[in-house]
Parts: C-alpha cells; structure tokens; sequence
C-alpha cells in the first residue's frame, strides 16, 4: 500500500522528501498509527514520534523505526520495512496482551535518503545533535528552496533547534532494515544482528575547464571538464578496489554537465561520490588518495578541481546490551542469526550517539536495494518483526 | 539588441529554438526586414525568408543566410553575424543605388543548433531535401513534445513537406559567419574564404549496467554504467587525437546519469557524441574503432552499449563559381584573404546541395565559439559584412 505514494509506475518507487506523495504516505502512516491507538507527535523537520505508553512513563522508552522517503526509481522495502514493520511488531505485542513498562516509541525519520537536500539521514542528524538548525537556511534542494522554506510549506513550520533529543530520552534504539547486501541470503540465515555501521563520507567534486565549439577547436588546445572527470572517476573506482579492504566501496552516482549541450565542449562538471568503509582510516586514507589523484589530474590537464565536503561520519558500534536482546529473541524462536556489518548507513548511526543501538537485518533478493527489483520475501519480513517485537519487549521490560 | 533575447543573463546567451525568447528574436528581425522594405514570408518549419525583388524576378534569386538559435550559455555572434550581417549588406546595397538584377533573399534558418530536437540544421537539412517530413512526429524535445505539436504552438502550423525547395530556387548561396577557430587571427587576416565543410556525425550511446545501493554492493560485482562510460569517453578523446589527422575532432558534450543520486550506483548512462573531420574517410574509420571500443568495454565491463546515429552527413565542398565572387571582392576593397576549410557545420553544407555555395569567415577571439566570451571585432564585422554585400551585387547581376 505504501508502496503507491509514489511519483512513477510500480514496481519503482520514487518518494522525495516533503514531496505530495510523501506527505501522503506520511498522513496514511499516521492514520494506522492512530487506529493502533498510539499518540503521535511530529517535531519542526517533520519526524514522527507514535508512543504506546508504558507503565512507567517516567522512565526512558525504548525506540524502534526507520524512514519511508525513498531515492528516485527505487523499490518497495528500504526503510519501509523498519516503519510498518515496527508498527507492526507493537500490534503483535498488543495483540498478544504484553504490556509494555518502559514506553515503546516507533519513529519515522525525516529524509533518510539524500535526495533532496544533499545530506543524508537529516531527521536523526537533528536529533542527535549531529546537525545544528543553521542547515534550516544554508540547506537547499534543486529548486534553490531552502529546507526552512520546504519543511514549513509542507506543514512543519517550528523552531529547528527543538529538534534535538533531550539527554536520555532514550534507553534503547533498535532498528529493523533489509540488508542491502547478499550475505544473508547467501547464507540462507534470516536474521543479521548488526554490530558496526559502516562510516560514509560524501562529497561533490566540481571540475572546471574550458568550453567551447566541439567543431571549431582542434584536440590539442582542449580542456574538456569531462575528459578530466572520466579520469577522475575511473581512479575513484580504481582507488577503492586496490585499498586493501574488500569493504572499501566508492560510488560517483551524479554527474551533471555544463552546457550540456552534444556541439558544446564541456566546461564545468559536477559529479557527486560515496565512499565507505567499515573502518574509518581506511576510509580516510582513501579520501587523501582521491584528493592526490585530483590535484594530479588537475595539472595535467589543466584543469580546476574543487572538493565540496557533504559529510564525513564516524562509524557506529553496537551496544552489547541492544545486541544480547536481539540474540535472545532468536534463541527463543528458535531461528539461526549471524554478526554481521552495515556498510549502508541507517538513521541508527545517528540515533547510536543519543541511545544504546543495534539493528536487525533480514536478507533481501540478490542483495540488491535502491532498484525497483527490490525485494524481500513475507516470511522474512514477519521473522524480522517478530524478532523486533520480542527485542522491544524484552527492552521495555528491563527497567533496571 | 538581439543579444537581449535570451534566457540568462550577458554576456552568456541561450535562445532555443521556438522559446518565447527566440519568437521574440524571430519577430524583431522580421520588423527591421520590414523596415528595409523586404517582403518577408516564413515556411512550415519557421524559415524566415526577406526578399529585395530584383529587375530579373523570373530568375533563380541569390540567397545569404544564418541563424539566430543559440546553445545554453553561449555568446552573441554565432549565426547572428550572417543573419544581421545580411540585412546590413543588402541595406549599404540599397544606400549605395544598387540596382538587383536577379532577387537578393537573406535566409534565418530554424534550428541550425541540435539544442532542442538532437539534430543540427533542421531547417536547411528540410530546405535541401536531406530531412523528409516524417521527422515532424519522430523528432520530439526532451519533454516529449513533437516537431508538429512544438511548431505548431510557435505559429507555424502548415505541411512540412513543402519546405523543401523547388528545383533552382537559388542561383548561389553565400553565408557570412564567424570562425570558430583561431586561424585569422593568428595570422591577421580579416577574411576566410572557406573551401570545405566538414563532415560532422553525432551519435548517442546508452550505456546499461546495474544499478543498486552505493554502500550495500561491494567494488567486485559491479556493472556501474557511469565507470563504463568513462572508459568510452576518455578513449574516444584517445581516437580522436590519434587519428593521423590533425582535423579530427570528437566530443562527448552530454552526459545523463540513471538514477542520478549520490547513495546509488548508476544503472544507466547515456551520452551525446560529436566526430568530425574535413574528410569524411578518416571521419568514418574514427566512427568505426570508437564502436569497435565501445564493444569492448561493454564485454569487460559487462554492460550494454546500444548506439543511435543522429546523423553522418558528408561533407561538403565550395562552388568555383561563388568563391571567385567573394575573392574578387576582397580585391577589390584591397585587404588579404585566405582560403579555409570549416570544422563546424553550418546551413550551407545543406544549401550546398541546392544551390552553388561558399562561405565567408571573419575573425572571432582566441577562436573561442560556443561561449559566453565569444567575440568578434566591430571592423571585423564590418568588413565581413562589405565583402558580403560586394559579393552578393556581383552574384545578382550574373545573369548568364
């Protein structure tokens, strides 16, 4: 159902930030949240808070969700799964008559994905204090609209700064997400009980060279801004696949072209690159390689190269408590699990530096997310919510 | 003036064809054919056509022309030179007491530029023949509009069929023009008589690989489309520049990237490529290795590349005729000329077809076109436009 806020033909999905059908999707959200009887909030950049009240209110609740924006031409379960699975799992334990010590809250974050505003997870950055409310006017989308101006249209006109979670508003965070990768289902093993998310940094790299008529200027006076940034992304590729890690991943996943025209020699290009790692000084080792292969590329073809840092997070842990409580409910159920890595980045990576986390992953087909052939099977996603609920059970219940 | 309709801003131009920035264009320059007492009539695809009625109308008139379309962010004198330029000459004729004997038409070609429709030249390629009706539904923008439905919205609403000319419409064609190379200046000569037109092909490449998440798909699996067509790109600059002659130039102007955000792997890239060279053999054996490249690439990388010729037209090479009107006009104003050959197309490589042409270049700045800083010098200009006027007198009273 969720799957229909979207902007093209199934099965792709496309979902922006604040757009008409993610507004849509977002009222549907709550309506469901409502019949299940929970109270729901939202604060300034559009987060949404549904709360099934413990008995012991006056403690720290334990927190459970995930995101419903999706990237464009992509598929049906990528963080949709942790939404609609965790208000899935509070309807199991309704259902099943538990009732909850600590509070249980299911978040929907804001703008997970980077689409729109160039950052991703906005909405948990905010929370914990990762972004301070000075993005409200420096961040802009496409259209040159800052987030200020977006958010406030869309309904979420409050103070920014109110975003931040108070100290211990949370004693748990426990997130349910396809895996994004092949190992699960490889392994035929329907639970990955996380224990590091990777560390991403994002950057743009604008090339400047000189234009021109693609027939009147002879090859040996040229400086094709695209010429140089083909160099540039094929060393990004080959410096990520020769790091030593075989987690090491780089991704140049735009690539815009002035004037864009087929007779015009390109004078500015503007490509947008990813690159993770587990390990942070892996990662950043890389970053200083790509930077050398820049300036190197830059002389020799002389051309400008400049750098425009997007984000560049530490990695997250896992907290052994969080971990021990996913573990346990697939014990009880009987279901194998395996440790596994996140090499995407979830909102859990900035909810880790506000609440003990950890993060459940079910295999999802071919390993393959961001596309609209995006999949994982029924059966899977109910073993992820039940091993959910029984962790947000066991967590709630736990007032020690 | 007409650098004021545009839709950025000085000194960068860009005025696509049919925009309300070109129909204004269109509409100021039909006023000032008015205003110099030329009859003005347009053809189903916005050719412009201002006739000076000679002593002799029964004969096949003399014809000048260029264009007033212009590539996003480009200058000011590209096409406007011999569009303007023509109207000046036939103006300083009538001051001076000219008397035509066959007609004089100044000619404003629609869409010389392949912005909008993807091919150059679309109202002289009509005019000649090289194009048949059928385009009128297979020609569409990129937001799917076709020719008919954008033509028809611009005004021009009648059969494209009877754009092409009559047999023996035009007794010679001359166009004015500036360089778009460095040569003149270098060697301070104010007029190019040019002797060939190059033979430019434009083709597009799609390029399908495999999309998917840029932090869950490690570096081995890969088919990014993105790194493939970096391969293509630097390898055609590679075949361009060793191809044996110094004329070949190729570009890859475009660059469109599936689905273009920074967390997700391209799936699909596709881009626009320009190949020229003065001789249309060594043209084609540089098409031929970049496909043969093309399919290797593709087999390495595992990725599909489909190509769409847009077109490979042959060259084209100047009337003895026409040549000789135009080198006995420089005489005759007593300053140097010297033959060239044009890397970049223009309307006369198709009015080459119908008509006994040649082309007559002045100086630009640094040979730069195709840019916000395009420059050519008002004496320059001057000079262009009498070596115009003095070789159009002469083509008119040939009446043998």
């Amino acid at each position: 159902m969720l799957a229909t806020f979207s902007d093209v033909e199934p099965p792709a999905v496309t979902r922006i930030v604040f757009s008409e059908q993610d507004l849509r999707a977002r009222s549907w959200f709550k309506q469901l949240c409502a019949e299940a009887g929970l109270a729901t909030r939202e604060d300034a950049v559009g987060n949404t808070f549904a709360r099934w009240e413990g008995a012991r209110a006056d403690l720290p609740a334990v927190a459970t969700g995930s995101h419903v924006d999706a990237i464009p031409y992509s598929g049906k379960f990528d963080g949709v799964v942790g939404v609609l699975g965790g208000l899935e799992s509070i309807r199991a334990l309704q259902k099943s008559g538990f009732r909850p010590a600590r509070s249980i809250e299911l978040i929907q974050f804001t703008a997970e994905e980077p689409t729109r505003f160039g950052v991703g997870c906005l909405g948990s950055r905010l929370l914990s204090g990762a972004l301070t409310d000075s993005v409200d006017i420096t961040l802009r989308d496409d259209s040159g609209d800052t987030l200020n101006a977006v958010r406030t249209r869309a309904g979420f006109g409050g103070d920014l700064a109110a975003v931040r979670l108070a100290e211990n508003a949370y004693s748990a965070f426990v997130e349910l997400h396809i895996e994004q990768g092949p190992l699960l289902e490889r392994e035929n093993t329907p639970i990955g009980v996380v224990t590091n998310i990777a560390a991403p940094a994002s950057f743009l790299v604008t090339i400047e060279g000189q234009g021109g008529h693609a027939g009147g200027t002879l090859m040996p006076g040229r400086r094709d801004a695209l010429c140089a940034a083909s160099e540039l992304i094929l060393e990004i590729e080959r410096l990520a696949r020769s790091s030593g890690s075989a987690d090491t991943v780089a991704t140049v996943g735009t690539c815009e072209v002035y004037p864009g025209a087929i007779n015009s020699i390109p004078s500015r290009v503007k490509v947008g690159v990813d690159l993770r790692d587990i390990d942070g000084g892996v990662r950043n080792r890389v970053l200083d390689e790509i930077k050398r292969a820049a300036e190197s590329i830059s002389q020799q073809r002389q051309v400008q190269m400049q750098m425009e840092m997007l984000n560049a997070d530490l990695p997250a842990s896992s907290s052994p408590h969080v971990l021990q409580a996913i573990e346990s409910a697939c014990g009880e159920m009987k279901i194998p699990s395996r440790r596994i890595v996140s090499r995407a980045y979830h909102d859990s990576l900035f909810m880790s530096r506000v609440a003990p986390m950890a993060m459940i992953f079910i295999p999802c087909r071919d390993g393959v997310s961001h596309r609209p052939d995006e999949y994982a099977a029924i059966g899977d996603i109910a073993s992820g919510v039940e091993v959910l609920a029984r962790s947000l059970a066991a967590l709630s219940i736990d007032v020690t």
